[in-house]
């Protein structure tokens, strides 16, 4: 029985594997590859290179190398690629595993794993490992990504990489055929695709009504009444600007289901594509109201340094000194009171509720949820969330709105703009909600047609998607 | 060796799926294995469905499409499942994985998955992939679970399953036999189950605070003075029942692991079930201290936001000009200064703490300490912050104990409410780290037990729970 | 094909395994494995300890129970094992998996796995599990981590256990042969060992700071003006303290790429070691931004409470009272408006950044970025938050540095220690982006050597933890 055992150690299944380069990422991969109990060796042209490679490892000739192990990691960049087709002897029938990224997309016309097969052609070649850092593969993976992307031709060539990455305590996504090897080599070189379009949004949006605002508020008092409040433009714009764009992205973020819906009923059908603008904006449904998040905590941010900022101090003690002079005091106005706790809770809850839905949307929380609970917290804490906000504002404005004094130049103060779209958003939420249309929006999502309408696309996005109304 | 490689492709692993249905689910699944390199066919009724599917895949009669492949996803919905036993020659060793969800508990009397059973003896029935959502596997499971739960009673069945949500990217996670299936239904029904009991807690003790301050409070002051204070319900109010609710909240986390060690200090052994309710109440611990946090967050926002209130300015002006008035100028009041910073110092501290404690309680983060580590946070940490808030609610009372007039009607301030809890979990757990007590308690959790003791049933609280004490 | 379907159950991949010890372990682990499907045995010495363990199992003699399966966790503590050479015949060719823990590092000479291997020479011995709590494998691994670690010198008896840790849902890590058994037993006797460096650096800077400030501040103007401030050391002191040291710690986050630079081009190759502080130093670099961003959040919650506490309400009452009865009133002074409005905005755009940093190194934030996008947010929006920070803080000193005043006992006021070291790095960064320099850093870290230069010794530094400059 002993001795069973120290067969099946002989044949151990952690077998030998072979890197071609020494640099970065080929060392940490086997420095890797040697803790899970793998032999290692590395293919070099230059023999000296072993001082470099981690203890345990050996270094030989390409050729050498590539006879001792099935799996062949290519450890050196694309431009180097040709000197492996003097190699295809060696080579035939090995799996190599394109590991290789680009420096910017689209560099090449073929993508670096497609140019390998097509280079050493008797070879099986498996893209994969490109989006792991040599830095994750070394610290234990514990800042980066454990996620390993693979895709080939061929499923047993493939299946010994996901083997390796297995026992390297990483995860393993299976991509298909190696035509999706460019898809892989652009993952690393995004710059957070998602958040280009909100963004834009936010950034559009702030400076919009930053400038609005310093005409409205700052550079009229300046031209009217003489007074110089300049300085505002560091606190006091800013957070009138972050509320107000915070507020319009949060409605944004519940305008696309509604028109989904429109557009339902509109069709008589769930079964034809939505056109594209609409889903790349439902896509981008989280990243703004993360964006607005984000925004709005620095309105709270900006509120709460307000009693110690020079100007207010100096505001109050002027109230004082006046109310003194005059030999007046003011009385305690009890609709001044509610007024202005109402809309302060209204904007604490809100954003308490807020917060809440942000962290909901950090990944390992979003993960801990089952759909229906995503869905409720998204979608019914979400309305409610707009709903406080929108309130908050309203309150904020009071009557300002009836007073001429506030349109300077004709235009009405930067909260009222705010307010149009949430209140549009609320005003059709509640007719989707009356029992006659939701009704017929469910019908539809049911798989229900109008009769007439045929079925000439098929809808890519869905139904829970739209459902999220 | 190169004819080897076109061999192995012909015999691809990744063989061909069919999928009974071409509904959301259906489609979405489709879609996520032709990009994983299956071959995907759609067994329909109604063959013109194929305009629906994904690009690459085949639309054929059920019969037809069942002979194609070994795994059948079942994506119909459990009332259309009696078409299924005409099909019996086709399905006849076949695997069919039940996917299906009830749209609420217990509506039926047995599971989906058993039914399917029931029906088409002849296949092996495996349940899974009912808890990823169709959203899910479209968006490459970045928003949503990736883990598959599957149970099933035919190990080779479950195994064919199980390899292909692996190289879906997903994890899994075996639940035991098909008898689990009704379990595996249940779960994308449930609506936050954990959080049930401290949510109604909270919302209990914070409705009596809330009605207990507005009688103590705002009423009295009424009805006395004939004050009319009732703005304070918007912000003073909540404000005061908030960090009350969240004190006593608190307190309630480390309760019961001190409830615990007196009932095995009281039974000699560790070797006894603890009764049903401490069970609940220290499953719920985690979640009665996040709510907790919630609360004491909307007393620091709340209290953030006092000095730009309309209430708090007026107070202000007023003290200033009475001063004026009176001509008096109140000098610096040294102790007030102390009393004033020490409990606000012991809020902001403890309430960094209190934080500290939610953020190490996110799965991300908690996943990446070791036992030890968390332990220290949640016991050593923990009691640290109740004992910092209860001392800043203590120096915030300071002599107010002491003044006859607070106590209006005879009831006592309501923050002396908040201190009954917390200062009596404090006390006995100063009475378990003294020597003698904890010497014994240790004893019997290391499995000592009384002499004369029976173990009749077995403990399944697990020690660790209990020495988070 | 019916009949086929039995026989396969009857072969059951999910087979009979053995638990040594009925302790909370030994009965939490068989819980798991009897819901995924196993049968479980336990061997006992006390076959009364049958009422303890879960329904479903049975309890035998040792030997009795070793017969039964292939696969036997040893659930009993290390100094018990010798009671396993007894039983050597039973276990001969079995896999013996080690799940055992010590009660502090370096307890024994020997890991105990590899003793328990030296027991029973004719088993094959695996070490796993132990860094697993007997609570997560109840609770479904929710709060605590879901990584099993493995290592052993027989693969086969490594992949019995691999494949028993996939079926609970537990993912698998292979730390190769059983020499690491040492390392991984080490793992859950460690207390954060990454923070203690950061740790110590805050505490004796934070201690260092406040004493200056307590001699500069409060015993100068005590021992000068026979003022007692002594009250200022719950709030006025950590609040100047708390910013101050958090600074520089951010700034020590920065500085270490830049050494690195500095040795690099000192050295001409990027193939020489840095020196084991340097190493360590980079390593801690998350730990320390993180302490700053907790000191950074105390000393935003402290400036927030501020304009509520007795002292800056006095303060403000006794100014207006002054201008009263010296009957003048101040003008608007909008040098100071500005002045004040700026650095607080710089301060509040930097902290909100500084949390932006905070949660993008959440473990699950920073897995769902590719290597580009941490890096930019690590570095382009690291340096940004140094930088406003920085201006932050001369803003807020703006020209005290001429006002002789300010150096009391001819010591600078404490803001201007908490500049030099923020300082010096930005200009340092600011050198090594000029295009010149810029230029040379990048060619040494493509692999560029200046002739000469021998590779004596391997970088075991990745190239990516220095580019991050």
């Amino acid at each position: 029985m002993h001795k069973d055992k120290v067969i099946m150690t002989g044949e151990r299944k952690q077998g030998t594997v072979c890197i071609f380069g020494t640099g970065d990422f080929g060392r940490s991969l086997g420095l890797r590859l040697l803790q899970a109990g793998y032999e290692v060796v590395f293919g070099s042209r230059d023999l000296k290179n072993s001082a470099l490679v981690p203890k345990g490892s050996k270094v030989m000739t390409h050729t050498e190398a590539a006879q001792m192990a099935q799996v062949i990691f290519i450890a050196v960049r694309r431009n180097h690629y040709d000197f492996l087709t003097s190699l295809t002897p060696a080579l035939e029938g090995k799996v190599l595993v394109d590991i290789s990224n680009n420096l910017k997309r689209g560099q090449f016309p073929q993508s670096n794993a497609e140019y390998l097969s097509s280079l050493v052609p008797g070879a099986s070649v498996v893209k994969g490992f490109n989006t792991v850092s040599a830095w994750a593969l070394q610290s234990g993976a514990l800042d980066a990504s454990r996620q390993v992307l693979v895709c080939g031709d061929d499923p047993k060539a493939k299946q010994a990489v996901v083997d390796i990455a297995h026992s390297l305590g990483l995860t393993v996504q299976d991509r298909g055929s190696l035509r999706a090897a460019g898809e892989l080599e652009d993952i690393p070189l995004q710059l957070f695709p998602n958040w280009r379009l909100p963004l834009w949004i936010a950034t559009g949006l702030t400076a919009f009504v930053l400038l609005y605002l310093l005409v409205h508020d700052v550079t009229y008092s300046y031209v009217e009444d003489g007074k110089d409040n300049f300085y505002r433009v560091m606190i006091s714009l800013p957070n009138k600007a972050f509320p107000i764009v915070a507020l319009i992205m949060l409605a944004l973020c519940y305008l696309p289901s509604i028109l989904a819906a429109i557009l339902q009923l509109h069709n008589g059908t769930k079964y034809k594509r939505f056109p594209d603008w609409l889903d790349r904006w439902m896509l981008s449904r989280k990243q703004l109201g993360l964006m607005a998040l984000a925004l709005a905590s620095l309105h709270v941010l900006f509120t709460f340094v307000k009693p110690i900022r020079y100007y207010f101090l100096h505001r109050t003690d002027s109230d004082v000194i006046e109310q003194i002079q005059e030999n007046i005091t003011e009385p305690f106005d009890n609709t001044a009171a509610w007024r202005s706790d109402s809309y302060k809770c209204l904007g604490v809850v809100g954003f308490a509720l807020f917060l809440l839905l942000g962290i909901t949307s950090l990944p390992s929380v979003s993960n801990a949820l089952n759909w229906r609970e995503f869905r409720f917290v998204q979608s019914k804490l979400g309305h409610l969330t707009l709903v406080l906000c929108t309130g908050h504002t309203l309150l904020y404005g009071w009557d300002k709105f009836l007073q001429p004094g506030r349109y300077h130049w004709y235009t009405p103060p930067a909260y009222m703009l705010a307010l149009v779209i949430p209140c549009a958003v609320l005003v059709l939420k509640l007719l989707f909600i009356t029992p006659c249309i939701h009704r017929r929006v469910s019908r539809i999502r049911n798989g229900w047609e109008r009769p007439g309408k045929s079925r000439s696309e098929h809808a890519t996005v869905p139904m829970d998607k739209a459902t999220s109304l």
